[in-house]
């Protein structure tokens, strides 16, 4: 069990951290977070969504956005395409990299996007070829994999079926989304190590939600399985849809914390990413998700 | 790296998470809390402390609260002792637990109770002579263990010689405090190694704090390493005195959580416990700092 030496951090607050916020976040707001994401280092920032503005209101600017950054060599821009009118938007918008979204559970897939899970992977199969072919890299989301807020427990070999369609379908990258934060960390391991039989384990990322706390044991765990790729939302934006009030995303300001702590290469400048968070955070009049930044935004005692 | 098949934990919050409040709680909220927390399951529940109450005027109430509460077979009650004149209460009190803290730090030592390392080990050598000689069972705090807010980065080694002491003298578990919360899995793995290298890691425990967010990865880090007995605090009680506003001792609710999650057994009943929780946190007139409490008390969207 040796760590990764190096891993990519997968920062999801400008689509996944913002989709859910009730108020529309300015355009501008939007640019300059992804701006100081970028500029803090990471490497891989998801920049919005084109899903339809009737379902996710809050991504209705992703063009906008999209069109307004300023984009850094080195640095992928993602984006969510549900279908290939999403697609047609995300290339009229200049995006390399997309997205899609499966779920490991069948309840849930037929609640978020209303088809049974080999409908949505049907569905993707065209979006992901024309990709392809117009030069995109791909990455596949598939939700639920540690629970369900519907079924429950989802089986590891569920997941696995999915991971493998989406990677034989022409994903680059399969990110494993404990979408209610129920996993634990020996149930993590568990999971990785049963999707490592059918994926690469350098094709998947880890997607841990902190709801219970667990995020972080989570993400430790899993590298200890070879995981070298973690999305993270910076000041832990986004919540969590299945419990009001809890939290969501682990906060990227954590992560990057421990992986400091752990000696593992990220790329990144903690204290830029801090000010990003606090700059989001003050846009949206919030608090904090990240502990790491409540404590350093906090007065220390000195000798 | 297996993990142990079962883990005691230790419930500080009725002392080191109230200690610092700064509003007199009741004796009758105190006992109702050390009761829910032997309901939930505990079995060594932190009383109180006998240290002066000019210091901590909160732990002023202890003997009152150790002569109220109805002790359940089982179960230990362990209070803080700093000198003799402090033991001399704990036993008149009917303590049959007691606990003396030392530093891994030099400064820490210093500003904390005023004398070296050294001093204080020597000054509690006739307490836990007298202790034991009682027939009390004497546990050993060692704080600053992977950082000290005046010197930084702490020796493991240092730890060691501390640890080794309290072993020598007497103490039946010591318990390797992260008083301000930096360590992170790889650094706490290799603390654990150096100090199991001079006393048993059966004699150890995890006392983490969650300031940095880190608490969880560090206990599943160091399970992996023996360790096998876990501080925490319901509701996670306590802050942190060293970064005003920051979150300290990590919550118990969460730690069962994952220790449920990992199969390890604990004896500890949730829900129960974090009712306990909730109990205090009304009476306190605050919010968990439990990220399972808190989505255990927000609405989840059910079918």
């Amino acid at each position: 069990m040796t760590l990764p030496r190096a891993v990519r951090i997968v920062e999801v607050g400008p689509r996944d951290g913002l989709q859910n916020e009730a108020q529309p976040v300015p355009v501008a707001v939007k640019v300059e977070l992804i701006e100081r994401l970028a500029a803090a280092g990471l490497t891989a920032i998801e920049a919005g969504s084109f899903v339809s503005p009737k379902w996710v209101p809050q991504m209705a600017s992703s063009a906008e956005v999209m069109a307004a950054i300023t984009r850094c060599p080195g640095v992928s821009y993602p984006v969510l395409v549900p279908n290939l009118q999403g697609l047609e938007q995300a290339l009229a918008a200049g995006a390399a990299d997309i997205a899609v979204f499966a779920a490991a559970s069948e309840s849930f897939s037929k609640k978020n996007i209303n088809c049974t899970i080999a409908e949505s992977l049907d569905r993707f199969a065209p979006v992901i070829d024309k990709a392809l072919a117009a030069g995109l890299v791909v990455r596949g989301y598939v939700s639920c994999v540690l629970g369900c807020p519907y079924e429950g427990d989802i089986a590891a070999e569920a997941v696995a079926d999915v991971a493998r369609r989406l990677l034989d379908m022409g994903c680059a990258e399969i990110s494993l989304g404990d979408t209610i934060g129920t996993g634990t960390p020996g149930k993590a391991q568990a999971l990785i190590e049963t999707v490592a039989a059918r994926v690469p384990v350098e094709r998947l990322a880890a997607h841990f939600h902190d709801t219970y706390g667990q995020a972080l044991a989570n993400i430790f765990a899993v590298m200890e399985k070879g995981v070298a790729a973690v999305d993270s939302s910076v000041a832990g934006l986004g919540g969590c849809p299945y419990a009001k009030g809890a939290s969501g995303n682990v906060a990227t300001e954590d992560v990057v914390y421990m992986l400091n702590g752990l000696g593992i290469t990220t790329g990144i400048d903690l204290d830029k990413l801090v000010q990003a968070g606090d700059f989001i955070c003050r846009e949206l009049g919030r608090t904090t998700e990240s502990k790491f930044a409540r404590a350093k935004g906090c007065a220390m005692i000195s000798g």
